[in-house]
């Protein structure tokens, strides 16, 4: 969640795993499973028309076939086609940014010619994706990158369509894999652009399919773990091909971090605990774009909200905004509310958690789910009490209770949504780096991992301003000129953030 | 005061001048004498000892010597040491950082051997940055870099006190250039650094006295146009030191731009016109650092506000935040008061002056004084009444009246005052980027222009946090290995701001 | 939700039914039934232990008896009690003000000889209530004013520790009277307090049992309409006992209203929509407290928040709190959410309904159910699409959908929750209230409707300061006589709202 | 400048004065004095074009006569009148209110007859709302209420139209009362209405002319201390004729308290203390509408602020709006700014001020300049340093410094000034009232003290809103009868506030 922590964990530390010293199953797969947790939640509003008593085959033992006759691909029921569809639709009213640059570039086809493996969380707002993928010339087969978050309709409304889906929800380990595999392995057909969320889909080709891997214009990445595993990839020298790294966009990590966490924060813990805010006394742990984001909103209704920080440029920060800056256990007697988002492990101890006041809520908005030390409480003379879906109470033996959120996982994931718009500026953005990468020149992108280029970056943010009816002022030719700007952007230097 | 504009305008545009193609004096007097004024309004609530009716012989003209006999300093009137040395005093309380640093490093001397020559605004601040880097080791000269801002009293207690000061209040052209040419020009003492504020100072070493030019370890520039000059001459390949631009550090960009401009857009608006905030349709021109602080203010205090840019991202950011972003011709009948913070030129035309409604106030909190199309006001069918300092109603034929302030330069300067705070920030910027020089290891800093390092911009900021009576938390050895971080730090990347 | 409309409304408007004229079972009922369903969906966050395939015996025909012997009660399984004696335990750490007093008044037992019949919804919170009152010295038999509302857990553990309750979640309408009637009709025991929550428990004292309705000491009464009927029986002459309004306190308006809906607006609109409300165009209806809560978190979160007023004095506030003040027909077009909170009807009409853009969704936050005229969507051109609970497509002929929450009924009740804190204050001002009237001298009350006093309306609030670690201060004699207060209030004049 | 606090203040206290118990004249003038001194300094900003070498010759014994031949008036020099009917016609421009009422009631006259004695501030937004007295039909004669206040060219530009003005800057305790003889005292000529302000004309009338003052329809009176000694008449039985409190109107009052403050709390301290609002921790002194306004603004410019209170209610409304409700003792050490707005006295004690840190800054935006116990630091072993205008240093013994502002007296009025609109309000206010009372049926007011009727309160904002561009809305006759409400209002009960 917090960029900025993310590169320095990246960038510094010696002990990293290379991409080739590949995790085993079992640790990379629990690491997937708490994403796919998250993920599953995070969608969870989203009506789901798969009937819970449908037949329990495997679709890998059913024969299905579209109504075009094509019989390659693998969802849950072909048969769910139409409720996806609907799906698909009510998804694209609110994804303008997406159809408008469906619009744009329809005529020229820029992906004419791309042949794009896709392995990403397939929901209606990946299929709004996807098809403009499609609209704007590409081929695209595509792939789950998660075993519980498939919207089974919504895979076999793609399906219907002609493209060729391999995912439903419940996938096995082995599912998962097999489905990749059928993904990229198809006669006649080889990939050149990888739409990646997790780098399982990048390494799986890297690996099984080094000529294909080879040959590859493009990958573009969406996730930090995903990021990470091809930074590892070029350090090693084992980047053959230009990567991007959209998960960094200026765009997005404000709408990830900033703008998304303002409101998450606060329908998190409400969902969770009904709290009042008025009054509590909140302590903030981190003040980078989500403890920005998480202190305005709470401050705003009523919470008197301080925070803790580690670096002095954001505690002078949150001082001007005003925001008392303390140590934790100065005040972690009187907080009714302690909240993560630092990046960092155990920023919240057992010996902290000992001595809160009973009734505190505990919560973690930042990005690791060692943030708070939740492995120390499940000790034996501490009783856990599930509450609700998500709220655990711990008790201590002289009855205090401490509510624990979502097990210190991510609460904006586990027990809120992540609004639509903001699903619609991270698939605009991975469409234009798509669109980037196929289109550069021969040699303009090295074998390394890039940021989005600003110019496109600011190209994602005018697409979505039409959902705010804003109108952007045009530079005259006269201040273009006086500034050294061109009229058309980029506005930004490289480096803005 | 718009970091990142200054940023694109240097690094693209072509047309610059070169550092050797010295500005006619009549243009760069003109320019500095804005700036002088500016500068002046701006410590005009420093109570002034120096008695008006003041004998009007020319200080170049008198011999003065201190208590301690020293004749090396050409000042006002040394008598004065005494007023001057309670402004520092009560400066001293409010500076606070520099005295900690003062005392931290009194003992190790980082600056024994430095020789310094200043060429800075003479005030009870600078004099609190002087007497600390003398504390510090070093040996010092100073000159003013304004022919206006010096406070009298204050030059008398530092040449009292020894330091040779070389300033007056109301210095001409020529005397302004003899004060540099003493402060550098002195038998057995030759600067080895230099610290400057609007690049005189060192264009005039660099002219005139190339060997001693060659020499210097290191130098720093405060000034937006002295770090223009600074990265030309580094362009043309004649910047033979290594020069650091304190003016872009996190810290003191923050400060000047968005929490300095928050307060004084209210203060500057609130001290020409009286003006009842709630309610008031404001549009604010550029939603940079500038703009949001003033965004931020104005909304708080019940007006209504707009804005509009030429760049979608700083656009979006402004509608998450709330305000509708307009074109300024579709609102300009509407408002009651237009500000500019676009650091670009004819931001507000003659048109839309010509359709502005009565009564409606027009400021620039931008940087340069040509946002607002003032010159096309300076014609024969309007009418121009003063009717305060700063304040101009300019009356059109119909009688309608448009309130221009400060005749279209800086607001926050002309007619509000920077914090001591503020100023706090720029002074212990100075001292740590003079330490970082004067001590770097051969070869650390080539010849080129350096930003403050990080950790020096966290120091800085470290430093004011006491303050706040803010606490810092610090790494455990655990989480400083996870995040790969020093545990003192930098803990942001070279390109954070 | 508006207290002052309701005033007006019921102060002036001279078409008022006579209390006597008892509404048709049907148009009662109906009413009553709109009230259930809001509070039932208000409770439903609370856990609920009963077993849905419950045996489906009435509890008219089941014979029960508590540990204690007792049969003198009607709920749904007694051997629920130990699962609603748990809720009843977590409630009361939330309401610690109620325990508060329990502990201060014990000693002198205020209710000593208070023999009080209630009729309010039974959850636990009205459990903790309901047990005050018992500790200080009352005897009390309980029935439920909701058929619906009724925590059959919680009825179980108060019948159980001895108090006789007659309710039980799913009553018929005639069960409903039933429970009412055994509540009253018990040999030796003649209540002399009513607690009251719409006045169906006093109207059916008042009617079946006028001897113990002459002899009552006071009647407390909690809502809207259950003090418009008194007002009206007191209009009327025939109210021959004090009765206390306790719904129009100063503490519990200001929570109730501003408070309470500065946060609902937000959780409301989430819980359903998942919007996000950075950037979003919002026109809200009224600026009362309740309009005044919803705007302030709204804008606070970045939406772009206009009003609607046909008060100035309102309207002059909103636009010193930086709000615009518009038309609806002149904003309609541009809105994405309406939200009504005027206790007025069709605010939001048809006309204007169709006017709206795609997507705006519609909500009210106000008294009635008729501010949107939703029976005019009940059209045939227009398709009613239930997408999830509380949330309605309203689909026009050319695809235009309008998103309506809760078929306009209060949004706040119908999809948020009430905090525990805000049932505190209302249970804790009805504790008092109660105390007040069974204690006042002879006299002091005639047979009016009265506001609770200001002194312990203030007592309320200080009840309740302990959660925020809030310290009063406290005059000096000296400053009391300047200020001709009494040190221990009341502080406020009677008409301070 | 707290209502409230003014009511429980005087209807509590025993130990009033009777308004018959005259002052004497230094206690009298030594309050009015005080009242002179924030009059003058409010009005500081206007320019004023008074040569400060006028001549000294007293007004009294000038001979001077206006165009029109008239010498039925007294001012410092009938020729200065063209400045100030320049001053008179800006003042228009922002109040618009007074005039759309002159526009709009002109026709119609509704003070022809009138014979209006007026004592109040004479400056140019007065002369406004004499003129439109005038434009009513009304004959006015007028005086000033304080000896300093008057601008001195408004007089003339009212004198030389013909309405009899006796007013000067800097009269003598003597001319005070001479004047306002003048005034009522003029043969053919009977005042039938009182317009006052400190109710200094309303006890000369009633006790020099008892005929005359039998015989008034109507006093309307605007300030605390005026209505104070109405209410004292009227208690003691004395008062023959109707008076109208126009001080707390609702407009008024917000205008007055909350939304003033919210901005001239910042002014005041920027103006004299330049201090930098982030990160500063303050401490505000009462939470009512001053106190509202002040932390509002304080916390939006990232102060961090705590409060003290000893009414619970605004203590649990502190509480929910985020601010920390805290003892006065417990804080004080670590206070950057202590704010005091109860209305009490010794708020703020010697023993606090010895606890203060070093630049603490401590002033009063209450009403009272008793609540700062300034008394107490006029003592021997302290020090007092003037550093400008309206700013004192207290250095203790050991050099610690408090900055007092305005010795203890209100900021706001002394440090800051009244923006037009809220003049415009009250002017506006009175306008109202005066036609209220004149034309009001035989016998609906009695010889009692008033508050505006709120339909009346309701028009004055109506007045004002076209300032905003504001629209009402306006009630369908089926709207207006389903609330019992007039479709013109009022709107508001009596009550409300």
């Amino acid at each position: 969640m917090c960029a900025i922590s993310f590169y320095i964990q990246f960038a510094n530390t010696e002990d990293k795993q290379e991409f080739s010293k590949y995790p085993t199953k079992a640790g990379r797969r629990s690491l997937s499973r708490s994403i796919s947790q998250s993920s599953t939640d995070s969608y969870s509003s989203a009506a789901s028309y798969t009937d819970s008593s449908d037949d329990e085959t495997s679709p890998r033992d059913k024969t299905q076939v579209n109504s075009h006759g094509s019989i390659d691909f693998c969802v849950k029921n072909i048969k769910q086609a139409e409720f996806g569809r609907r799906e698909i639709e009510i998804a694209e009213q609110d994804m303008s940014a997406l159809i408008s640059l469906r619009k744009r570039a329809q005529g020229e086809k820029p992906l004419a010619g791309a042949k794009i493996v896709g392995c990403t969380h397939i929901t209606a707002q990946t299929a709004v994706l996807i098809e403009t993928l499609v609209a704007l010339g590409a081929q695209c087969r595509w792939t789950a990158c998660n075993i519980y978050s498939t919207q089974n309709e919504v895979a076999a409304a793609l399906a219907e369509t002609g493209v060729p889906v391999f995912a439903w929800k419940g996938e096995s380990e082995d599912d998962f894999w097999w489905c990749i595999d059928r993904c990229v392995n198809t006669e006649g057909w080889q990939a050149n652009m990888i739409l990646d969320d997790g780098g399982d889909l990048t390494h799986w080709v890297y690996k099984k399919y080094p000529s294909v891997f080879k040959k590859v214009r493009g990958i573009v990445e969406e996730s930090v773990t995903g990021v990470h595993r091809l930074y590892q990839l070029s350090k090693a020298g084992r980047l053959c091909v230009p990567a991007m790294n959209v998960n960094d966009s200026v765009t997005k990590q404000k709408f990830d971090n900033l703008y998304c966490c303002r409101e998450s924060i606060l329908d998190g813990l409400k969902r969770t605990t009904d709290i009042m805010f008025g009054g509590k006394q909140v302590v903030v742990c981190g003040y980078g774009e989500v403890g920005k984001g998480c202190c305005t909103a709470l401050k705003a209704l009523g919470a008197i909200v301080c925070i803790t920080e580690i670096d002095p440029i954001c505690a002078l920060q949150a001082c001007m905004d005003g925001f008392r800056v303390v140590k934790l256990s100065e005040v972690i007697r009187q907080m009714d509310v302690v909240i993560t988002c630092t990046g960092n492990k155990n920023v919240v101890t057992r010996e902290q958690l000992d001595r809160m006041k009973n009734g505190c809520i505990v919560c973690n908005m930042g990005h690791s789910n060692t943030e708070i030390d939740v492995a120390s409480l499940r000790s034996p003379e501490l009783t856990w009490e599930r509450v609700r879906s998500q709220v655990d109470h711990i008790i201590w033996p002289d009855g205090k209770r401490v509510v624990l959120l979502a097990e210190g996982r991510l609460l904006n994931l586990s027990c809120s949504t992540v609004p639509t718009f903001v699903l619609s500026i991270t698939a605009t953005t991975q469409a234009l780096a798509l669109i980037e990468l196929f289109n550069a020149p021969e040699g303009r992108y090295k074998q390394d991992v890039y940021l989005l280029p600003k110019k496109m970056d600011e190209y994602v943010a005018s697409l979505h301003l039409p959902n705010f009816d804003a109108h952007l002022t045009e530079l005259t030719d006269e201040q273009a000129k006086y500034m050294g700007l061109n009229k058309n952007g980029p506005f930004k230097p490289n480096y803005y953030r």
